[in-house]
């Protein structure tokens, strides 16, 4: 079949919008008709060539929603007509990572993944007979696209696309980070560095399980407005004390329990783990730092009981819990909609990565 | 009072066995009669001028078991004739840091202890009219020393005291990163780095939890029959190997679930680190860095699961959980004897210094 997506044939360069070729689902695969996408700033980096195992020419996109329109051979969870989101992180409940009960990082199908393949080693995309590589599994930025049914999760038919399709990333990313990696406890006090839309997700998830201090730390001053909407209560400009960690210490009576770093800058994550209470903080490490950068502290830190740890797509398994996400944003208990700052077309999707790289928007969906 | 003591006069001298002057126990403390105590390597890195913060003269030593020779006013839970082991961790069960039930990192007197004196603010000990400091709250160096009631666990009467003293500090610190620290669980696969006493301790701890593989990492091959001796199943010398990472995470099918740090060397800290498994693998780090050391690793590290944590006192709450460790050991559950290699009395403790720095001994044992 034919299908209309924005493929970015090399890096640094704007995604083109063409028709490609797509073939139909094979054993164990789903097509799936997305329905929205949002353009997040790890199809950013890759784009502008920052990931050194970035492949092209490729379908970017990795945060849709859609439906689920034909079922490949012995395909058994998943109907058409299912409302689904794909999943870049997939959970086979079958391999030593889902079985350990420990991690949501299934490993069954991650290194085709990573080579821009389906499972069986080849891609269903091409365009003027040339391979087009998947992107994280996902490929969104297109309007049909093929996964594996373990990479696709179901959710209820009532959720709207262009909002449900956040949770494929950021709002589970931000959210999850809080229920699952740190399992913040009512009454905890917490620090948010970075108020992107992970860190104002996490600051949802904080103020959802009944954190008391959600203290937002930003060098933006104008985003202290975006946090105190989802629950932020105080404010930090690092730009306006001479200690970052000393004032927060203080500020919280001897550090915080939880601290949450959405920067990807290395210095701040050791301000995180540092800001962090004797004795018990934890410090959680989302943001993605830069090649090569690496985190350093003194042992002594650890050694008096402070925990520094990782979240990646929020701790969450696939199909088990993005659904339950996408429950509590329907019931109310998150927010998505003031989040969706943009709403284009596929066509305007180069205007997407600009107000991302220009830092105009939280996030922008397409919607096919 | 007077009391046969070793005095540290200053640093990088030996101590001095002499008479010295003990007040009585004020209210809230109690008077113990060291029995027996071990030489631990912290009592030589604070004498050998190392430890930026080191108090001379002091009275070292925090490793004793001992009895109860009198009580202050108001000391409710001792009484003359318990045999108890001193608490460089104290447990008032009534501060912050004791009701959080996330450390045992007591912090009630830890202003007072860390300057060498009673939580009054003033110390027990005199030689001709100039005041000693105390060490670690302890100073089991003397043969009858002051502490306060929160920091003294009350243990079994039938336990020897030259056993049971190495409760006090090793054994608690080695086998409580196990159990209380990590919580390793049956079938779990670990790699302890050092075997010194405390690697020693790890090891055992791991089997009395039924860990499947233990492996043991030291540069010093004669170290592999002591490993093996209390339940190390593989031995690794680093110096055989060309990378130890990629061995530990070969040898365990994919890194171990648990790494325990006790060489106190960043480099080692970090290679613990990245030989746990992705997902889920936790590092514990024991040993304590020289001054000024950083450890460091990408942060990749920990967004895909590892887990860095430290350990101090084995995460053991000195009052509840010591006494516990006793009953391990007498209900032969955990081994002390084998890992005694020296009994000395206080007349020849330099000689045990002596042996430690040559690393001729596992533990010395000074006997009243």
């Amino acid at each position: 079949m034919k299908t209309r997506a924005a493929v970015a044939f090399e890096a640094k360069r704007p995604l083109e919008i063409v028709e490609v070729d797509l073939e139909g689902p094979r054993a164990g695969e789903v097509l799936i008709e997305i329905k929205a996408t949002g353009v997040c700033h790890t199809d950013a980096y890759t784009l502008d060539g920052l990931d050194s195992e970035g492949i092209f020419p490729s379908i970017l996109g990795h945060e849709g929603a859609g439906v689920v329109v034909e079922v490949g051979p012995g395909v058994t969870s998943l109907a058409v007509g299912d409302h689904v989101i794909p999943l870049y992180t997939p959970e086979c409940r079958q391999c030593k990572s889902c079985l350990s009960r420990k991690t949501n990082l299934c490993t069954s199908i991650r290194a085709t993944q990573g080579k821009g393949l389906m499972p069986d080693g080849t891609s269903r995309f091409s365009y003027k007979g040339q391979s087009i590589a998947h992107y994280m599994g996902c490929s969104t930025f297109s309007n049909y696209t093929v996964l594996p049914e373990i990479a696709v999760a179901k959710i209820r038919k009532d959720a709207p696309f262009d909002k449900a399709c956040y949770v494929g990333c950021g709002v589970t990313t931000g959210v999850g980070a809080v229920v699952n990696t740190a399992k913040v406890e009512p009454g905890a006090n917490a620090v948010v560095f970075g108020l992107g839309g992970i860190g104002l997700n996490v600051i949802q998830g904080l103020k959802m399980v009944g954190a008391d201090m959600i203290i937002g730390v930003d060098i933006n001053g104008d985003k202290e407005e975006w946090g105190r909407r989802f629950g932020m209560t105080h404010f930090l400009n690092p730009k306006e004390v001479s200690d970052v960690v000393a004032h927060l210490v203080e500020l919280t009576g001897g550090g915080a329990d939880y601290t949450f770093d959405c920067t990807g800058n290395t210095v701040v994550m050791r301000q995180a783990l540092e800001a962090c209470h004797r004795g018990w903080g934890e410090s959680v490490i989302i943001g993605v730092a830069e090649a090569g950068k690496e985190i350093a502290t003194r042992p002594f830190q650890l050694v008096t009981g402070r925990v520094w740890k990782g979240s990646a797509f929020g701790g969450a398994r696939g199909r088990t819990d993005t659904p339950k996400i996408v429950d509590w944003y329907m019931d109310g208990k998150i927010e998505i909609d003031p989040m969706i700052t943009h709403t284009l077309p596929l066509e305007r999707i180069n205007e997407a990565f600009d107000l991302m790289h220009e830092g105009k928007s939280i996030r922008s969906v397409i919607v096919f």
